[in-house]
């Protein structure tokens, strides 16, 4: 059998001095679990580039399939993740023409400057690709190497969320070679923390990844989009299994007073 | 300055499969970090005693001081950490003499007979020291290795937090150079859910390490143990902020109805 194995780096002091308990290596995890993946190993190290940079050849030399790291993308001295892989792989660490391009729109649409510290967040190892960001302005780092592929997502748990959505949906090249099926749809009218509990359960009856994303932060207008997402062997059954769950999702959705709405 | 770093492993493939949130870690961090060390690094690998080995020989080629593992420790065939921490060690993997009467000790008090499996509990490698658990059957492993100090404590959080605290009092040698101070006392008739959210608001003021132990079971009669502890290159000035936030746990005990008790 192919080795599907991937490796969670989690970078970060405020993690290694448990003040931040590690929910985004979890998040990570079940999300990469249900295309097929197999974690091998979750490493947690400090903000530092010679640490960083360490442990990303480290994990490289374990030859897995896919390498996500999270944290340490931000504008300030200590986000140190992006140099730290460049100098993991040897390679140049310079602006990203594309990434630059993504950094000046979002300040400009702000009416803010560009300073240093915000043009930082443009430089990556050379030959990367950034991958788009829509709820921050740090855009992810994704860049293949020797079949390797691996993604560099920021810390702030919203963002290292859609990051991750977007390599999945636009870059991820590496798939196990079984069935993953998903499907979503727009609940409108229900509060995120009211139907959670509900997702709770549901995670625990069907074991596949269900995530239910904010779409707007009005508490009198919640907006959400639910994702239900797995794998299988057996195609037919992980269709079957993943809109059975949809389905019963949208009657807990209308129970608690929601419109359901298909997403185009 | 000398370095005082630790490493901290979990070892489980719930974490790794995102199933269990990784506070384990968290807890562990916060309590080292109470007496002066610094985490270098968290790492989580699969009940695998391959896999287990290597991180722990890995974690001792980078020369901390001090290495605690978390996790595989039952009577289960998934638990290996003790075999992998002797594999790593090159030492055998025996019945440790002291470790089989505590485990003997623990079934004969409940009338059940000592299955192969209760046994292996007591199995560690050759040189260890088994460590007291108070809320468990599984003792905690402790390993003096070239100057590194070594525990390995089970994965149950309660058993966890009883066997690394049992360490710290009993086992623990390398001591940073700074002082470190703690105090505590008992509450009676006060929930640890109903103090929870005035214990989370003074770490943050005080920046200590704070934590209720619960010494009975009965929602009725309950009774906390409440600790406080910090390290400080002033002797004086850590005695006093430990007991200054002691003094006001005792105050908010108190004006929540319960009845504060002097540990003898």
């Amino acid at each position: 059998m192919e080795n599907w194995y991937a490796e969670i780096i989690t970078i970060g002091n405020e993690i290694l001095s448990g003040k931040t308990i590690n929910t985004n290596a979890s998040h990570i995890a079940r999300r990469i679990l249900s295309l097929g993946y197999v974690v091998r190993r979750i490493t947690t190290v400090m903000d530092d580039i010679e640490e960083i940079s360490l442990v990303f050849k480290e994990a490289i030399n374990r030859k897995p399939k896919l390498i996500i790291s999270t944290g340490g993308l931000g504008p300030t001295y200590d986000d140190k993740t992006s140099e730290g892989l460049a100098l993991a792989l040897g390679v140049s660490f310079e602006i990203n023409k594309d990434a630059y391009e993504m950094i000046v729109e979002k300040y400009k649409k702000r009416g803010l400057p560009l300073t240093e510290e915000r043009v930082k967040m443009a430089k990556m190892p050379a030959g990367a690709a950034p991958v788009r960001n829509d709820e921050g302005i740090a855009p992810g780092i994704y860049i293949l190497h020797k079949d390797i592929e691996i993604l560099a997502t920021p810390g702030v748990p919203r963002e290292m969320e859609n990051v991750l959505e977007n390599f999945i949906k636009y870059h991820l090249k590496n798939r196990p070679n079984i069935s993953y099926y998903e499907n979503s749809f727009l609940l409108l009218g229900v509060m995120e923390s009211t139907i959670a509990p509900y997702v709770k359960e549901l995670v625990k009856k069907y074991n596949l990844y269900i995530k239910t994303h904010p779409r707007s932060k009005e508490m009198d207008k919640p907006e959400l989009e639910v994702q239900v997402a797995g794998s299988s062997t057996d195609k037919e059954e992980i269709t079957r299994i993943v809109n059975e769950c949809i389905n019963e999702l949208k009657q807990i959705g209308t129970r608690l007073g929601g419109r359901v709405q298909e997403i185009m």
